[in-house]
């Protein structure tokens, strides 16, 4: 048995993360690597966990409240804060023991959307984002992150059709959501190995392929055929 | 008009600091230094700000609820988290304005009880305390702190007096407030300018006595006699 794999979705408001999530998830468990995952995982109910940032755990529901939802003007960095609480309690409670025990974890967003939207949308110093990163991480990085490449412009038509309120994210200006794409760009750019960009304007299938081959190629290279 | 003055009251549970801000607050207000402390602050309805970590803002209630309540276990590094997304929304949006303004701010807690709980008390490494203190804080630190120096079976004899079920801190065991205890008295011995140690074995108002004889020596460093 040997350590799971960590694979994150990331991008900006409605580019389908959570549908692609659950695309993927499916399509893992009918895929011919499903034996091989549960041969590595023994001691699991199921070999695949998919989950998300910020609310994976109670602590992460009730912090996601406050901050999707607070009427009060949050400050950047409290904000900063309150992220990094969510992600260590939810990487050590969840994420961390599912990949000890030899699973594979989906996760929707990650430290990336930190880097992209309290960096480069909220204007916060990129050396101080990562060093609240590796401290909420304690280290654990993504083996894999897929980033959901789409115009935020057309994410965002998409969320205000999905609801007409919004939250305080999607609430904001294009010109933050510009710059919160820009920053995953800029990650994508700086760790090709490590992130992957997926045209996300193609349709729900087309965009589940490409994802499935991206995921095929890393599942040989981590299991062999 | 020139910058106000931050003065911080510590020490472990039931050494009695709500009650010492409170007689301070009232002292301050009869003494011969109101007339001074108004003059420097004309904007302010009084110069006196007395507040208390966690828990000065409404995102601090709620965390306040979080940390001193939650039945889920929260890791050390998330409650280290939580604890600054407090204190960097109570300074921005309490203590800085008030100290700009030209008043006098007295706090129960700040960045020593991060150091002597979290650090001390809970053992997370005190480099990575600072990091995140001094992130939280952007720099501001008190002009003065008053720790209230009590041995810690004394405090919790005193807090199981004033409830039957307590709070997840009170309900730690004596070990713990013991390290939390020696977290203070090293800070306490590490700056000796800055941190001042009262006995608070002494009965309340020999204790707010020795308080007035130091905030009386600082008041005429900093607005003559
Ligand atoms: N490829 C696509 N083309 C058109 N609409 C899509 C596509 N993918 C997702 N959607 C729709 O866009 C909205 C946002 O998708 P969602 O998966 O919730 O995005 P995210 O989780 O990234 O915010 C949903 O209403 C979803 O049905
Ligand atoms: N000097 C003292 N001697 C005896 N009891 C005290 C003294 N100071 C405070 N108390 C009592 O101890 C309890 C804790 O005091 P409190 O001011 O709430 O402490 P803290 O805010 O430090 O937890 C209260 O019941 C208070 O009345
Ligand atoms: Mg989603
Ligand atoms: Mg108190």
């Amino acid at each position: 048995m040997s350590m799971g794999r960590f694979i994150v979705f990331e991008g900006t408001e409605g580019v389908g993360k959570s549908t692609q999530i659950q695309l993927a998830q499916e399509w893992l468990a009918t895929s011919h690597w499903f034996k091989t995952l549960s041969k590595n995982c023994p001691s699991l109910d199921s070999p695949i966990l998919a989950t998300r940032e910020p609310g994976g755990t109670a602590l992460g529901q009730e912090l996601r409240q406050i901050l999707l939802h607070s009427k009060e003007d949050i400050p950047a960095i409290a904000e900063l804060f309150l992220y990094g609480a969510d992600r260590h309690q939810h990487i050590e409670t969840q994420i961390r023991p599912h990949l000890v025990a030899g699973g594979v974890v989906l996760c929707d967003r990650f430290t990336g959307s930190t880097v992209a939207y309290q960096g480069y949308g909220r204007g916060i110093d990129l050396h101080l984002i990562h060093q609240i990163n590796d401290i909420a991480t304690a280290g654990l990085q993504p083996d894999l992150t897929l980033w959901l490449d789409l115009p935020p412009a057309i994410g965002l038509e998409r969320t205000r059709q999905r609801s007409s309120t919004g939250d305080r994210l999607e609430n904001l200006d294009l010109a933050f959501h510009q710059r919160v794409y820009d920053g995953f760009r800029a990650l994508a750019n700086q760790s090709p190995e490590q992130v992957i960009p997926i045209d996300a304007q193609q349709n729900l299938g087309a965009i589940a392929s490409d994802i499935q081959h991206h995921l095929n190629q890393k599942f040989h290279l981590w299991y062999g055929s």
